[in-house]
């Protein structure tokens, strides 16, 4: 069966490393970016650079924009004839700006899908990593084959478009502040003249212990019992003081003040001994509604 | 070979899982809680309890405090003689608390050790289980048997007694952040009607990538060169203001707006297309430079 031809639109090191998955997997893929040099090395390994954003999206049913922000993606998108064609948007975005982005696609009359990439460029088109879509089911099924072939581990969330970005955006959460911990505890031990690798193996096993206790976290929050802590909030409060303190290792600690707020908030407001879960009742300023296909409270 | 007799202080969650932990080993263990009745599943598991700091200080060779803080650690032995005894501090603190508990613990004629235990209670015991401990190696290798009863993972970072609280702040810097992220995509999971539940699988490959990426990171902070990004400053600076639209999914975001500052603050310095590793940089605000007997930069 011939494979489906693909355009990517936007070659950064995400967009490259898609187009290049295409490209190994035998897809004749189209590449287009704004500057168009990006688009050397992928062309000497096959790819057909198109000249214009109209040709890009002439050359293949099956778009693939992996451009900064929705708002570039629209603008890029802009002078191009979308009636027809299936659009994967791979960029970050708010599931605000997912649904806005839906919304411009439709009246475009593209058939719409919202996906993000849950690893690095490197691990693009391996059997486990893992992307997930949401949007428009049909288009899913059509080019799943296709789009497995960014990663084994592709999924479709729901029919509604913003769902991907959903997610992205809750499971992504973590990573920032994940990491900046991981850069302050750098930092500490530099002081000190260690080397951040000698924290490699503790920082590891942290992260797996903190990956498996989140069943049990999720278990408190989807129940609303927080009444049997594994760690408290108190616990939580009455470690701030000592988190702060890392200050006088020579490391900038202000960042976390905002989490020892919560923390301090959940205790005033009775939830000392109560497990640290709770802490979503908090982050739970005004929950919109909004109907959604996936599995439901 | 006899068991050591080893006498816990404190009986919170962690102590109690601790002291069970010598009792299922065989260890003669003496319990103390100021609180005497939290002593009671544990007196009838085989444990003594003693009735007053001095007696529970008399009666083991080996004292393992785990009460909140050191200052609670050394008003609750302030009674107690502790000449010659091996005193081995579990609670956690600042490295800066450790040095000023490892003063005080001198002054007494103790042998002291610092330790830190990098797991929930119901881990203590298990085959891989990490403790690691900074202070006195003599008083570290004559009751390593002992020690490893609570943890198959038992390390002595080095002689000087900050060292196991310096990594476990700098490992457990991590902890609230991550959860925090954890807890905020909950919530917004929450206020579309959806499971927390549904969050695990891909929380779960999130934190197994940032687990992944950790080894490049360290390499870029030693060496210092951050000019090769996987994922760059500004990356993380254009995905801050998305981060931020979650709030209209009715979810809390303030906390995350220092992180996002200091991602700001990193390109305005120039190091918008390198790594966001850098950041290490800017929270390295003064080191003030010690001693230490673990590996060098």
């Amino acid at each position: 069966m011939p494979k489906t031809p693909v355009t990517v639109l936007g070659l950064g090191s995400m967009g490259s490393a898609l187009a290049g998955a295409f490209l190994a997997a035998g897809h004749p893929a189209t590449v287009w970016n704004r500057t168009a040099s990006k688009a050397d090395p992928l062309v000497a390994r096959g790819a057909h650079r198109a000249g214009t954003i109209e040709d890009a999206v002439r050359e293949s049913p099956l778009i693939v924009a992996c451009l900064t922000t929705y708002e570039d993606t629209r603008a890029v998108l802009e002078p191009a004839s979308l009636a027809g064609r299936a659009l994967v948007a791979l960029n970050s975005g708010s599931p605000a700006g997912a649904r806005r982005m839906a919304d411009w696609a439709a009246e475009r009359g593209a058939r719409f899908l919202d996906g993000a990439v849950k690893n690095i460029p490197s691990a693009v088109g391996a059997p486990d990593t893992l992307l997930y879509y949401g949007g428009d089911k049909a288009v899913f099924d059509e080019h799943v084959d296709t789009l497995r072939v960014l990663g084994g581990d592709t999924v479709h969330l729901g029919e509604e478009a913003d769902l991907a970005a959903l997610y992205e955006t809750a499971v992504g959460g973590t990573l920032l502040p994940a990491l900046v911990g991981f850069f302050q505890g750098a930092a500490a031990l530099r002081s000190r003249g260690l080397e951040a690798e000698t924290l490699l193996p503790y920082a590891t096993k942290w992260f797996e212990m903190i990956i498996s206790v989140l069943p049990m976290y999720a278990k408190e929050i989807d129940t609303g019992d927080y009444s049997d802590p594994a760690a408290s909030v108190g616990i939580f409060h009455a470690g701030a003081a000592a988190d702060l303190e890392l200050a006088e290792e020579g490391v900038d600690v202000d960042w976390q003040r905002p989490l020892h707020d919560l923390v301090r908030r959940a205790a005033e407001a009775g939830h000392g001994d109560r497990s640290i879960a709770v802490l979503t009742e908090l982050l739970s300023v005004g929950a919109e509604g909004s109907s959604t296909t996936a599995k439901r409270r």
